[in-house]
């Protein structure tokens, strides 16, 4: 993936201050967006700085022994305090942390967290579990509606991979390890997890397995939950751990109830991961079609097919566009194969006619492998970039976010269309126009295809989350009628929960409920995440 | 797969009266095993007449608006007190019917499941789930050490595919359809579902969802999981359902909490299911190695390939003898590719080349496709022929019984080799030595392989079920020092709790136990399965 950045990580924004937009970058976006304004001059908020910070005091010290590694800065409580949603970002742009955690513990390794538990257990205090702090549905945020304190479990320090089985190719892992430290971890073994979630340099696996991330591979084994062979886990009643096992059938799985648990459970501290080879063979190519509805014919073919492409993106014109993979004028589906063992030649040849007899023109990637003028590097090279361009554009006053959703393909033109039409009424409806809704798919099934929608609209200073919720609310509405699901690989946190409480099933949230209490009595993880205490 | 039999089901033994083994095939049975007792004589057990049922009465009687439907007639509470298992059989053969369900019923709709559970709950009944009674584990039978009436609620009246979406390539279908049926309804659409348990015949949809059934496929899609959209079912507290979805991540998947949860939370009567366009291309080949471990090896490395074969089975040299598979010289590693789309010899002959280059020597399927001189199709025909096989050794007085479990790749060699002398010196502790222990795999994963073992033995009449019983108990403890699964695909039932205990989190057990009380506070839906009540 990406090189490894260092430096110090943004307390307001995402990833590091070294890789935000600023200066020329900055102008050069304003330029990019001043349609949408209509010809109002778009006025730059200067982000926070750490004397800005001034929070109330921690209602809660730690206790001498977890001194050392728990922190009640200002600095660290306001990094803490968000995830980095759009509403994040506008948040600490106003300077608004209104309710930081009042301390961030920062466990050097899982005895500590025991301790943590252990601590706030005996002061009646509330635990966040905190990887890298990505959320972007509200997941590590304090409840609004609990007066308990707070402390913000980090797990950053469990960051190694303790073992590796290269036999099974497979490794015991920390939670708190992120991204570019466990492929470089796992480099010397010739392995990879191969887990790209947009997130992969600020998030920690974790956190993948508590909010059931989404990653690389557009198809077959899209989640993180495939390529899980064991969890443990802290609660507050003591250590959860599964058998590490290749397969089973004993019973409902253990990891699948861990798996999505978005810390109500208890802090995942390891897992046994399976990992892969690293790929020596790649094809990839580029489908041109005439609309966005045929390109999803051609997807559904391609996923159908057996065939398993790691890559199956279709972008919507105007996604092209923004993205730079493509001119705008056609919707594009990213096709690539890769393989460790064997040439994969032969699959993008019958990728290519099969979107053929869909409509698809297809080329062969354009240009060398790995080079910047391929449409799937520059679609991927601007995906890691978004959130980096999404908060420039939320100090330049605009709404820029994003939501996700999964859908069966009978329904699927129908759903798209009512969600497009859905976003760009209630964005009117506050005012919030013109603005740019656009669609990709990012991962694709044989009985349906997860759409992906990302919104750029101008914004009342001021006003924005209250725009903002007033759109999210509708387009909940409107999943929820439509069938779908309220996330196909954000995960629920705070946000979503009105969206997740239509669709789950109501017994299935009373066991949910019963399971928490069982390693949770005193409903101090995450409160209020998932279910209600 | 085969046609489907009609006619009628054993009320003892496996599947149907017509397919038992009779007269000259019982008494070549015979020729073949008497190695193995030693010169004594064989005697055979007359199976048991409708005339021999001598059943306690039943402590309930069904109210007039269920009668039409439900049964107290001997031979049907008889056909209903056990599953299939070698203990099963010998208990039906010695005429022992001891804990029969007081009734049958056999709901025509889901109205009538409600219906049945309610009535339960109102007498302070029993209800346990009842497919098609394939259950080797002890899945159907009533507890023992329970007072209460108990109701077998047969769902094979629930038997029809809803609704077809050939768009998603899903379907909606009953839970209480058989294989052949399944099959039958999904054919006029060139639709499969592809899931050939070995009790495929005689076994249900929702039987295969709430024991986890392994199926068809040796890689990637092994369990029936992976091809669930959503499942409906009827617990004591009322419906519950999951939304029909090709992915989602919006919290623990709720239908991973259903699945396998054999009965103790209510009766599956719906699932939207994956399906697959029936296969066109297909090319098989088999490979013969000097040592199950150097096969195990070459599986290992096709299964790491990313080829994903659809057959991967190794069979040691004695199972491949005795299945007729192999001349006993050699153990085999069968392999086979499928698709609807596209042709697969490529892979076949990449597959060949990795077995040959860990001393695989392959041939290409050895025989017209389909033609019962290819060493798959041969395996496979006595595969689905071993249960009215195990019914006539069982009758001859011997042990038959088979068990399988799952293991990761580095503990591999030392795990099997342990059962396997585990196993004999078991047999040889209780006296039924010389036996047969065969291994073969079922399954196999990048990262281990799923070990399926077989043995026949002779055994002591009037004693066998002792004698399995000290050797069960000897195999369950040796799993699971090995750090294997009690169950890979046979599911937990009442014979597997003492391995399952040992396996599953203990906080995960309790968790397991509330989730039941939230939709069965009476505990009774199949209790002391899984968990105690």
């Amino acid at each position: 993936m990406s090189a490894e950045v260092t430096g110090e990580r943004s307390f307001w924004g995402w990833g590091y201050d070294s890789e935000a937009l600023s200066g020329r970058r900055l102008d050069e976006l304003a330029g990019r967006v001043e349609l949408l304004v209509d010809g109002e001059s778009l006025e730059l908020t200067t982000p926070p700085t750490v004397d800005e910070i001034n929070l109330l005091r921690p209602r809660i010290l730690p206790p001498a022994r977890l001194a050392a590694w728990c922190s009640v800065d200002d600095r660290q409580r306001a990094a803490h305090t968000y995830g980095k949603s759009f509403r994040d970002i506008v948040r600490a742009l106003e300077r608004r942390w209104e309710r930081p955690p009042d301390v961030v513990a920062m466990p050097p390794d899982e005895a500590g967290v025991t301790s943590v538990l252990d601590w706030a257990n005996s002061v009646g205090a509330v635990v966040i579990p905190y990887g890298g702090g990505s959320s972007v549905v509200g997941g590590v945020e304090a409840p609004s509606d609990d007066d308990r304190p707070v402390i913000s479990c980090d797990l950053s320090a469990l960051d190694r991979v303790l073992e590796v089985d290269a036999t099974s190719r497979a490794a015991r892992i920390q939670g708190g390890v992120f991204g570019p430290s466990l492929e470089a971890q796992l480099r010397p073994f010739g392995l990879t997890l191969r887990h790209y979630p947009q997130s992969f340099e600020v998030s920690s696996l974790g956190g993948w397995l508590a909010t059931r991330s989404g990653g690389h591979f557009a198809t077959l084994h899209t989640h993180i939950d495939d390529f899980v062979e064991s969890i443990r886990a802290v609660t507050p009643q003591g250590v959860w751990e599964s058998r590490r096992l290749p397969g089973s059938g004993a019973g409902p799985a253990p990891d699948r109830l861990m798996l999505g648990s978005e810390g109500i459970f208890g802090v995942i501290t390891e897992a046994w991961m399976r990992l892969l080879d690293r790929p020596r063979f790649r094809a990839s190519g580029v489908a041109r079609f005439a609309s966005f509805e045929a390109g999803a014919i051609g997807a559904r073919a391609l996923v159908q097919s057996g065939l398993w492409p790691s890559n199956c993106r279709l972008l919507d014109a105007t996604e092209a566009l923004v993205t730079g993979a493509g001119d705008g004028g056609a919707h594009l589906l990213l096709v690539g194969f890769e393989s460790a063992d064997h040439p994969v030649d032969a699959q993008l040849a019958r990728a290519a006619a099969l979107v053929a007899d869909h409509g698809g023109s297809f080329a062969v990637r354009e240009s060398a492998p790995g080079s910047e003028g391929d449409a799937a590097e520059r679609w991927r090279s601007a995906f890691l970039r978004a959130p980096y361009v999404r908060d420039g554009l939320v100090r330049l006053g605009l709404i820029n976010e994003t939501f996700e959703t999964a859908i069966t393909w009978d329904r699927f033109e129908t759903f798209v269309a009512d969600i497009r039409s859905t976003t760009g009424e209630a964005l009117r409806s506050v005012g919030a126009w013109p603005g740019l809704v656009t669609c990709r798919l990012t991962h694709v099934y044989p009985d349906g295809a997860a759409p992906y929608f990302t919104v750029i609209a101008p914004g009342r200073r001021g006003d924005r989350l209250e725009q903002w919720a007033t759109v999210k609310a509708a387009v909940m509405e409107a999943i929820a009628r439509g069938g779908g699901t309220v996330t196909h690989h954000h995960s629920v946190g705070r946000d979503h929960r009105p969206g997740y409480d239509l669709e789950r099933p109501d017994l299935f949230a009373a066991q949910l409920r019963a399971a928490k209490r069982v390693v949770d009595p005193h409903a101090m993880m995450n409160p209020g995440v998932l279910v209600d205490p």
